[in-house]
């Protein structure tokens, strides 16, 4: 991971910033759509400060420049960034967050500028009261992307990729139904409609599927539903006939660009009404998500004229139908047999062959394996294959033909997941081919324990993944350990790998939401030495209703079932670290790894053998 | 507990709502200074409806009346309330909050109207935005308290008592430090001065103590603290030659009515000074807690005159210094002394003499006891004696002359605690006399483990009771049971028994203070079976900095030290369901109590014999 020299662009930047009147500059990593993973074209924040993690913020202002990110990115941030950069290390004790280092550099009436189209409007309110307060002058709308006009014609293009169907046998529901289920919730809510800002919402509601974004299968879109219309805002050449006529007269089609203009005509012609009938006013508010951008909440009429809250799409898919559980349980089989098949060439090529491979080759291998299985349609992020140190980068990404060569001597940590048309998988094992330290075998078993005890965890529902947090944490925290990271994201169901609204962690928006039946989350705690080694351990698991011996209070009990299928790493367990229950979730977790993956290696006896080993029992 | 007859008192509201053009009249349980326990001339709630536990709102329609109240009430307010009222049971699912009960009723233009010195402003803010949403008119500020119209000349008279000063020896720390930190603070925040309006924040910075309040060794007042003045808002007569030399000249005294009409001309003032110089405006602000009433929010000026924010003095005195934890310490051996003392008597009282007592006569025997240890002054709130079925009565009363006789074949729960100069105490036993029921040797086990797990748990700095909340249910969750209350609440020094911020419960507040060093707080989950029985067990633990084998992070790491001195109850224990460190963890915590209280029984055999038969290890 190299240093990557900003001094030029920054000057530049300073140059468009004086020009707009602009002192402080924020240049978030989102694009227009609040997207984690963005396409190319829209990693400016990656452009001007270097950072290449999917998380982060960069302040620039004309002098000084600081790069905020959290506890998965300090390692790979200290190595990028130039010295132009301050790091700004989020979540760590007396460090300013970089709302409030934007707002100390604004004091003595400075202007902080941004592009509105790549912060939410929530964001943005807060982060111009935090200016306020400390004295600077306002948080301006900044119309043209200054880091954009940086970039020039080096700037990759906006992807144009074409727009698929995804079937109702994947899907579980008719895209009409789904439509029909907003629309009597808008009812409720009373409001005029929803104006949908986010690339995954979209692509669930219509039941279609893109390739805009890499390893999301989703497209660049926005679309406004109210009780008696549908408009999709996509660029018609993305579109075939068979998603035109999967359409119909259901849904009007308009331009992707077109969607401020639309937005800006139809809250003009509500505020008209607004005025004729006051009684109704209420009714005549658009809902927009919590992440939908300032921009669109400006185009709208602003805070006073619009209604923000958790998007009712976002809670609605993150509750999965049975065909999309269904479908989790099988596509992470076939995802658990490819990762097994990997698990036990890689053993067999460090090992009895002494081959000599690096990190990117080990994950082309494990594509290569995926890839053979049925449904498959690609990664679902990019694969950390990580040897010895590297395995502490907690998102580290291997850079082909500039990677570490993988060392049988040292811990191996590999996160990887695919995109399967029946649904996403995630799931990180973490492997050693040799003789572990007394260190990496206790760490090990900690985190275990802790990936244990979430997914035993019986709950009353109303529970949030903030309150579970903690135990996974438990047994790390007890000897002084712990991971600067959440335990738990939510999964889409052949969607973006991390979504919301639900999570595990100690994050507070994870208070706001407790988890339900059919919930598909990851369980993966960690433990990470800088510069030694990593450690993650995750599961995909899933919320259901579980039998308790009583029942206080008639509320229904909620635990999880597992959907991952692949061993955990003999080696690393200490067995007399673990209590007996533990031990017996272990036995039961091996058996059905290696019941329900076996069949694919009735041919491949160095997998089959392999898979035994790992599973015995204890 | 008797059903109260309100239909009077609320035809008579009704009337006086109708004169004050108001539809919709709220009447929450607290005073003008937010306090949890209030004296008689403040209980507006219960004398309305005649519900007379701590905590609850009433909400009162020109039809329709309704009580709202937590899980520890749902029995008692069903008892109560009479068919005027309906009871909103909050935190069950489907069942409104006060304020959406309130907001409903007001669709169609409806006044709502509340006395805005008895609910706090940011209440007031929140409550006014759903009746806006809703379609109600507004929420209006009724100048003249409307149920004490009503109450007229039977209301009580305001408590007059004396106030006393705390001594040094005592509070650890000079009030004019106190004062000086609080400054530091202010100079810190940028703000004109601290409005401080809840009573134990004004005792705690001056080290006084009064007794207005049953339970609650606090005064009525107000205190205005700025860089050079410190103004206490107190009646004369209530103090002594003894307080106003303690003052000295560093306080000046102003009557406790003059607050109102103080602060308005403080806030004219600084808007003067706010026109002549617009860039110091932030400097002019008053900083008051969100617990300040919506009264002296506009007295001030209103929500853009004032900052309101979590009280510095609140977060200051909930950290204990090393004084006030010597004495917590101190107090707690006595307080528990005389429990064992209390216990030994009414197992000997019930059993070898086989007496009949009621619930009051045995609490009045244990307040006898511990009224002759040193340094005690009065009881810290009513204590819960309670057998069998009441014990499920979370906060149970037992009325004198009018409650139920102890069975000694039922389960007997004591939820008491005292004020004593060096500290306040808060302890909950559950006991069984003869053979308890396995259902109740099951969940009375399940408790313990949960606060023992508690107690045991490290946690690094920055986390958060809301954090740690699930440790003390995950046992009982198991199973499918669970509690209606929070697991633990902060407790003062000398001082109300409640206190915020920190607390350990699923209260969203609860995750936005981390426990620190010196916290001093409650480990007290419990469960509870309707018309059966009851069981909770609580100590008071005190969060000290703890030694890890290793160090993550370079954070400390936290954990507890347990204040109190009572033996759990071994016919409750079912030792096959605890762990090998959960024993161990009991065992020596019965070694202590033994060692610690021994002392005060050496000529009291029943005490003696009973505490070491309790202590015995396993």
């Amino acid at each position: 991971m190299e240093t990557v020299h900003t001094g030029e662009r920054l000057a530049r930047l300073r140059e468009l910033m004086k020009q707009n009147k602009v002192d402080i500059y924020i240049v978030p990593s989102e694009d227009s759509h609040q997207s984690e993973y963005i396409a190319p074209t829209d990693a400016r924040r990656e452009f001007i400060s270097g950072f290449s993690g999917s998380a982060g913020t960069a302040v620039v202002g004309l002098e000084k420049a600081a790069l905020a990110t959290d506890g998965r990115y300090f390692n790979q941030a200290g190595k990028q960034l130039d010295d132009n950069w301050t790091l700004l290390k989020q979540g760590l004790q007396d460090v300013p967050s970089w709302q409030e280092w934007a707002a100390d550099q604004s004091e003595g009436g400075k202007v902080v500028g941004v592009d509105p189209t790549v912060i939410t409007a929530p964001d943005a309110r807060k982060l111009a009261e935090k200016i306020k307060k400390k004295g600077g002058a306002d948080l301006k709308a900044v119309k043209d992307n200054l880091v954009d006009a940086v970039w020039g014609k080096d700037k990759p293009a906006r992807p144009n990729e074409k727009v698929k169907v995804l079937s109702v046998d994947f899907a579980g529901k008719e895209f009409k139904t789904k439509l029909e289920d907003l629309r009597k919730d808008l009812d409720k809510r009373k409001n005029a409609g929803f104006v949908i800002s986010m690339l995954d919402e979209v692509a669930w509601l219509f039941n279609l599927r893109g390739n805009d974004i890499p390893y999301n299968p989703v497209f660049f879109s926005y679309a406004v539903v109210t009780p008696t219309t549908a408009t999709l805002y996509v660029d018609d050449s993305k579109l075939s006939a068979e998603v035109k006529s999967h359409l119909e007269d259901a849904v009007s089609i308009r331009p992707y660009g077109a969607i401020f203009e639309d937005i800006e005509a139809m809250s003009s012609s509500s505020a008209e009404g607004q005025e004729q009938d006051s009684s109704t006013a209420k009714k005549l508010k658009y809902l927009i998500s919590t992440k939908a951008s300032w921009a669109l909440s400006k185009s709208l009429g602003g805070e006073d004229k619009v209604e923000e809250a958790r998007s009712p799409i976002g809670d609605a898919k993150a509750i999965k139908n049975e065909t999309e559980l269904k479908g989790m349980r099988q596509c992470h089989i076939r995802d658990g047999a490819a990762l097994s098949e990997y698990f036990a060439w890689l053993e067999d090529q460090l090992i009895a062959q002494s081959a000599k491979l690096d990190e990117v080759e080990a994950a082309d291998k494990l594509e290569a394996i995926r890839s053979r299985h049925a449904h498959f349609v690609g990664l679902s992020f990019d694969t950390i294959s990580s040897t010895g140190a590297n395995a502490a980068v907690i998102h580290y990404k291997p850079e082909r033909g500039n990677c570490a060569t993988i060392d049988p001597k040292k811990i191996y940590l590999c996160d990887s997941g695919a995109q399967y048309l029946d649904g996403t998988t995630d799931t990180t094992r973490t492997l050693h081919f040799g003789d572990p330290t007394e260190i990496e075998r206790k760490a090990y078993t900690l985190v275990l324990k802790g990936n244990i005890a979430l997914e035993m965890a019986k709950f009353p529902k109303g529970t949030s993944g903030f309150a579970l947090d903690t135990l996974a944490r438990q047994f790390l925290w007890a000897e002084g350990l712990d991971y600067r990271h959440g335990t738990g994201h939510g999964v889409g169901s052949y969607l973006n790998v991390h979504e919301g609204p639900i999570g595990i962690g100690t994050r507070i928006q994870y208070s706001e939401v407790s988890l339900s039946v059919g919930n598909v989350i990851s369980d993966e705690p960690g433990y990470y030495e800088d510069d030694n080694f990593g450690i993650r351990i995750e599961n995909i698991i899933m919320v259901k209703e579980v039998k308790t011996n009583h029942k206080f209070g008639d509320k229904p009990y909620l635990g999880f079932e597992h959907a991952t299928m692949v061993p955990m790493c003999r080696k690393l367990i200490d067995a007399t670290l673990m209590t007996a229950s533990e031990k017996e979730w272990l036995n039961k977790y091996h058996e059905e790894v290696l019941e329900n993956t076996k069949g694919f290696f009735e041919k491949d006896e160095r997998t089959m053998s392999w898979l035994k080993r790992e599973c015995e029992a204890y």
